[in-house]
C-alpha cells in the first residue's frame, strides 16, 4: 500500500508506535522554534531539564509576539530568550526580522523535515513539504533536548485541487472555502495533504497561507508535495541544495478526500467571530468598514504585499477608513522599498506597521468601539483584536484593499484588472538579524539574563485516585484558548508570571471564575465541543493548574489542548453520552472515583453529588500519559523519571 | 529702540496689553495645532464654547501620540478627533502621516505667524521663524474660536553663534550645550533667540532640533531669523511663497546674550533624569548600552535619517542592542525608502517603528529593567520610558548610532569620516493624508462620534475667599508634568477620562496621594523650585482639580503648567522666602486667609495651623487671572462672561 507525503515523513522519522491510525507514536524532531509569547516559558522548562545543548538539526528563538513592549516585562524577556539561545545553542531572530513563520520558510525550513513549534501557526511549513506541527512550550522543550514529540497518529484527509484561480480570488479563498466545508473541528485528529494538478499553479507563499490557516481546522497540520515549485522558491531564497522532492504515492489511501475545482472559487470572507463562519464576499457588499488589516503570519509574503501596492498605487483609501500594513519579515520589507512598493502603500495613507504579528494577536491596533475590522489574518475570535465588541472579519488581502478604497466591503473583482505583480527570481538575502549561539566552550561562561517579571511555575499534586470537587465553570461549544487564557497586549507581556495572567482566565466568559477557583481549592470544568481550539498556548493549561483545576469535562477537545492539559496533570474527560452535558450544572459538587482503573479502562463514572445522578465518560490515555497525570504534570513525570 | 525678531511679531500680533516685560499681553494667533493625548479634551471644551467653525487661518488636528491602539479607546478618541476636524474646519492629519511638529514644519508652518499647539514642543516651528508656543488645551481652544492668547511678556535672550559644527558634532548638541549653560529652568519667562554669523551654517532641520529642544529650557519658545536658508527649505517643499524674511533689528535689545561658538564645541550627552543633566560623550565612554531609539520630534528629519542610514550603512548593530528607528512623517519614510537608506538601516537589524512620537512618550519600546537607553529625544525624566528603574540618556542620532554600533557609550568622531549627506533639493510632496474639512454647507449635517470612554470635563468650584485644607503632598524640585500625570501606553489611552486617569496622579511620588485627595476633599500641594516643567499637558492640572486640590504652592513655577493651573482654578503660589518650604510638613492643616486682597496685593498669608507658623506668599494674578481663579476655571468664567 502506498504512503501520503505526511506518511513517508512520519515513516523516516518515527521512533516508536504503530502507524496506524489512533495509536501512541513517537517522533524524532529535527527542527524547533518558539516565538516569544510562548518561548520564556518552553526555556524555563528546558532550563530545569539540566541539558547543556540542544539536540536537534536547527533550534530557532523568533521574537515576534510582545513586540510594542509598554513596560520592562518585554524587553526583559527578550534578553532573557536571547541569552538563552547564546548559551543552549539557538538561533534568535531579532525583533524586527519577521514573524517566526514568514522567515522559517524564506529562509530555515526544509523539505521532509519535522519542525515543531510552540506556536500554533507552524504548519505554515507545510507549504515546502515540511512536517510542521504546533506544540506546547513543554513539547518544544522535549524536542530540543532530543527527546520524542509523541501524538496520536492521525487520519490522512487529500485536498484535490483542480483548475486555476481566476483573478482576485486567492489562496486565502481557498482557505476560507474549506473551513466553510469542513468547520473548525473537521480536521480534528488528521492531516490534511494538498494535491491535484491545481497544487503546481501555486506558489510557496500561497501554498504556505493555505498550510497556515489549516490550523483553524483543527488538523494535526497540513502539508504540500515538494516539487518544481519548491525547488524554484528555495533556490530564490538561495538555497536550492535544501529541495528534496516529496510526492505521495499513486496508491497512497485517504480517508476522505475532498475536490475543490480553484476556478470556480469566489473571494470568501469569514464574519465574527469563527473563522468557518465562511460567505461570499460579494452577500455582504455595501458593510461599512471602519478599519483593515493586512499582515499576519498568513498574508504577509512579499508576494501578497506586492498585490497589495499594485493595487493601491496611484489611489487613497477612504478617510473613514483606518489601514495597516505589516509586512512578514524584514526581507519582505527591505524589498518593497527598494522595488517603490513600500511608498505607493503610504502614499495611500495606510500605516505601516513594525514586521511582527501586530494587531492579529491584538497587539495594538484595536478597532474603535464596536467597529467592523477586515483583516487578512487567521483568526476573528471574539475579543481578539482588542477591542471587545469589535467586530473582525477575514479575507484575502485583495478583499482588505477594495474594502480601504470603498469604506465597505466589496467584491475584489470590481477593483477592473488585476495588476500584473512577479515577485523577483532571487530574493534579497541578509541573514544578520538572525544571531547565532555561541560555541559550546563559550556557552558555559555565559550567564542566563532573567527580569524580575520571570515567575517559577505553577506546582502541581499527584492526581489520587478520587476527585471531589465543585463544577467551578460551565462553558459552551467552540471554546478557544483565547477565552481560556486571553492575549492582546495587557496580558501577553506576562507570559512567563502565571500568577499575575491567573486574573484574566475565562475572563471573557466570566469574570469571577478566578477568584470562585482559587476559594475552590480543587475544580472542575465542563465545556462542549471542541474545548480548546486555537492558539498552542500551553498557558491555557498552565493557568487553570494554577487555579486548582484538576479535570476538564466536555463533549470533545481539540489536539493540542489536549497535550497541553496532560502535560500539566489535568485530565481531559468526555461524556461518553454528549446529551448529558445538560444534565451537568455550575456550582453542582462532582465525584470522580476509580480513577487510575478508568484511565485503562477508557471509561470513567461522573457523578453528580448535587443532583444525585451519574454519568459515564470516556478517556483514551496512552500509558505514558497516564503516567504524567498520575505524576501530576509533564515535569513532575520527567523528574521522577529522570528523562 | 530696535526690536528682536519675536517682538516684531508680537508687536503684529498684539491684541491688548503692553510689551513691557512682566505685562500680560493678549496675542491674535494664526495657526493652532493639537495632538491626540491632549487634543481630545481640547474639542470637548471647543464644542462646549458653541462656535460653529474655527476662526484661526489654519488649525490642525494631528494623530500621533496614542497610535498603539492597546483596546478600543484610541481608535474611539482619533474618530472622535477626526469627526470634530471635519465639521468644525481643521484639517486632520492621519495617523501614520507623521509627528505633528516634523509634518506642521514640512507643510504647514509660515515664518512671521503665530502658533500654538497643545503641545509642549510646538516652539519647533521657531525653526523657520515662527512665533510657535505650547499652550494648554484650553487655550487652544480659546484659539480656534478666535480669542486672544494671553502670556505674560517674556524677556528677550541672544544665543549668538560663531563658527561651524565640525563632523559628528550636531544642532542636538548645541541643544545640550544651551541646557548645560543655562539648565531646565534658565529660560523661564524668555524668548530664545537664536543669531550670529553660525546660524547661516544651519539647516531649517538642525534649526528645529535647536527650537524644539528650548521647550526644556523652560523657555516660551525660542526662534531662528528666517533667511534663505529658510527660503531653500520652503521652495524644496513647494512652498515658496510662505517665505517671508525675517531678521533682528541691528539695535535690538536682549536681556541677556550668551556666546557659542559652534566649532569648539564635542558630542554631548543628557544622564538621567533630566535633560541639563549634560557632560561630554566622551567622559561616560565604556558604559554598557542596552538599547538605542532614534526619532521623535528632536531628530526625525531627512537630515537627521539620511546620516543615521550612512553611518549604519553595511554595519551590523551589536548583538545585544536594540535600535528603534522612528521616521519624523510619511515624506521622511517614503523618501528614505525611495533612495535606499531604509533598507540600509533595516539591514543593520534596526527595528522601523510608525511615524509617530512613540518610544519618547513611552508609547512601547519600553527598555528592559534598569537598562541603559540612548535616545535622540528631548526629555528623560524619570519613568517616562515606561520603565520605572529605565537609565535614559540624550544624544544626538551621532551619537546614538556609536552606541548601537559598539554597544558602549561612545564618541561618535571615533566613527572615522563622516559619509557625506545631501538632502534633496525638492522634497516628495504628498498631502493626501492631510484631510480637509467639510465645507460650512455640508459640515451642519455632520455628527459627531463619541466613543464611550470620552467622559465629561471635572467639574469646578468658585474660590472663597478663606481656604483651610490639609498640604495632602509635599514634592522637592523639579516636579515635571509627567510626575503629576504620567503619561505611557498604559495611561494616555485615558486622556479624555479623568476620573479614570486620577488614580494615577503623582503615583510615582506616591501612589496613595490620589486616595488621601479624595478623602481629604480639598486640599493643597506644597513643590520645590520649578514646579511643572515638562509637557503642556493641562491633565496636570485637571486631574488635580478633579481630586480636590485648590492651590500649589511651591519656592517656583514652569510657565506653561502655572498658565493651566489657573485655568483649572486652582492657585499657583509661591513662598517669599524659599526656605520657609522646609517648615510645613505633608499631613499639616493649612489656612489661607483675605485670599481675595492677596490676589490684588499680591501677597498672602499661609497658616500652618498644625505648627501655629506663619508664612508669606507671595502671587501675581492678571486682572483676569483673578476672575478665572474665582469664577473656580477658565470654563466657568467664560461660561459666566458669556465670551
Amino acid at each position: 500500500m502506498g504512503l501520503t507525503i505526511a506518511q513517508k515523513i512520519i515513516k523516516e522519522h518515527l521512533i516508536s508506535g504503530e502507524m496506524t491510525v489512533g495509536s501512541e507514536i513517537a517522533l524524532r524532531i529535527d527542527q524547533t522554534l518558539t516565538q516569544d509569547a510562548t518561548g520564556t516559558m518552553a526555556y524555563l522548562e528546558f532550563e530545569t531539564m539540566g541539558i547543556p545543548r540542544v539536540r536537534t538539526e536547527l533550534s530557532v528563538a523568533y521574537i515576534d509576539h510582545n513586540t510594542l513592549q509598554s513596560g520592562f516585562e518585554n524587553a526583559d524577556d527578550h534578553r532573557f530568550i536571547q541569552s538563552m539561545a547564546k548559551k543552549y545553542g539557538l538561533y534568535f531572530s531579532r525583533p524586527g526580522n519577521g514573524i517566526c513563520h514568514q522567515v522559517h520558510l524564506e529562509r530555515l525550513g526544509k523539505p521532509g523535515k519535522t519542525l515543531i513549534g510552540s506556536d500554533s501557526h507552524t504548519p505554515t511549513g507545510g507549504g515546502i513539504g515540511m512536517l510542521a506541527m504546533g506544540a506546547g512550550g513543554l513539547d518544544v522543550a522535549v524536542a530540543m533536548g532530543g527527546g520524542a514529540y509523541y501524538i496520536t497518529m492521525p487520519k490522512m484527509y487529500k485536498v484535490n485541487l483542480t483548475g486555476k484561480l481566476r483573478d482576485f480570488v486567492t489562496a486565502k479563498d481557498v482557505s476560507l472555502e474549506i473551513l466553510r466545508i469542513l468547520s473548525v473541528k473537521g480536521g480534528v485528529g488528521a492531516i490534511i495533504e494538498w494535491g491535484g494538478p491545481g497544487v503546481a499553479t501555486l506558489s510557496v507563499p500561497e501554498r504556505a497561507t493555505i498550510t497556515n490557516m489549516g490550523t483553524e481546522l483543527g488538523a494535526t497540520t497540513s502539508i504540500f508535495p515538494s516539487d518544481e515549485v519548491t525547488r524554484a522558491f528555495l533556490e530564490a531564497e538561495g538555497r536550492g541544495e535544501d529541495y528534496r522532492e516529496l510526492a505521495s504515492d499513486d496508491d497512497a489511501v485517504y480517508d476522505k478526500v475532498i475536490d475543490i475545482d480553484l476556478s470556480s472559487l469566489k473571494p470568501m470572507i469569514a464574519c465574527p467571530h469563527s473563522p468557518d463562519n465562511v460567505v461570499e464576499v460579494e452577500s455582504l457588499k455595501g458593510t461599512k468598514v471602519d478599519q483593515v488589516c493586512i499582515g499576519s503570519c498568513t498574508n504577509s509574503s512579499l508576494f501578497d504585499m506586492l498585490k497589495v501596492a499594485a493595487l493601491l498605487k496611484g489611489k487613497t483609501i477612504k478617510p473613514e477608513v483606518s489601514l495597516s500594513i505589516s509586512p512578514g519579515s524584514k526581507q519582505v520589507l527591505s524589498m518593497l522599498a527598494d522595488c517603490g512598493a513600500l511608498s505607493d502603500i503610504l502614499a495611500s495613507g495606510a500605516r505601516v506597521l513594525e514586521c511582527a504579528c501586530g494587531p492579529c494577536i491584538g497587539m495594538g491596533f484595536s478597532p474603535n468601539s464596536g467597529g467592523v475590522s477586515l483583516r487578512t489574518f487567521n483568526r476573528n475570535f471574539e475579543g481578539r483584536s482588542g477591542t471587545a465588541d469589535g467586530q473582525v472579519y477575514l479575507v484575502s488581502p485583495e478583499t482588505a484593499v477594495a474594502a480601504a478604497l470603498t469604506g465597505e466591503i466589496t467584491d475584489p473583482c470590481l477593483l477592473g484588472t488585476m495588476p500584473e505583480v512577479t515577485v523577483p527570481e532571487t530574493f534579497k538575502i541578509d541573514d544578520s538579524a538572525l544571531i547565532p549561539p555561541a560555541s559550546p566552550e563559550e556557552a558555559e561562561e555565559l550567564a542566563i539574563l532573567r527580569g524580575p517579571n520571570i515567575k517559577a511555575f505553577p506546582d502541581s499534586k499527584p492526581q489520587e485516585d478520587v476527585l471531589v470537587a465543585p463544577l467551578v465553570l460551565k462553558v459552551g461549544d467552540n471554546i478557544t484558548t483565547d477565552h481560556i487564557m486571553p492575549a492582546g497586549s495587557k496580558i501577553l507581556p506576562y507570559r512567563s508570571n502565571i500568577p499575575h495572567l491567573s486574573q484574566f482566565c475565562f475572563a471573557v466568559c466570566d469574570e469571577t471564575f478566578p477568584e470562585r477557583a482559587k476559594a475552590a481549592g480543587t475544580s472542575i470544568i465542563v465545556g462542549g465541543n471542541n474545548y480548546g481550539q486555537g492558539s498552542s498556548r500551553e498557558h491555557a493549561a498552565l493557568v487553570p493548574l494554577y487555579l486548582g483545576v484538576r479535570a476538564v469535562v466536555t463533549k470533545s477537545f481539540a489536539r493540542i489542548h489536549v497535550a497541553n492539559l496532560i502535560n500539566a496533570g489535568i485530565m481531559p474527560l468526555t461524556f461518553k453520552n454528549p446529551d448529558d452535558y445538560d444534565k451537568v450544572n455550575q456550582g453542582d459538587q462532582l465525584k470522580l472515583t476509580d480513577i487510575y482503573a478508568g484511565m485503562d479502562s477508557g471509561e470513567m463514572t461522573l457523578t453528580d453529588v448535587t443532583t444525585g445522578e451519574s454519568f459515564a465518560l470516556v478517556c483514551s490515555f496512552t500509558d505514558r500519559q497516564k503516567e504524567i497525570l498520575k505524576a501530576g504534570s509533564l515535569l513532575k513525570y520527567v523528574a521522577k523519571e529522570g528523562k
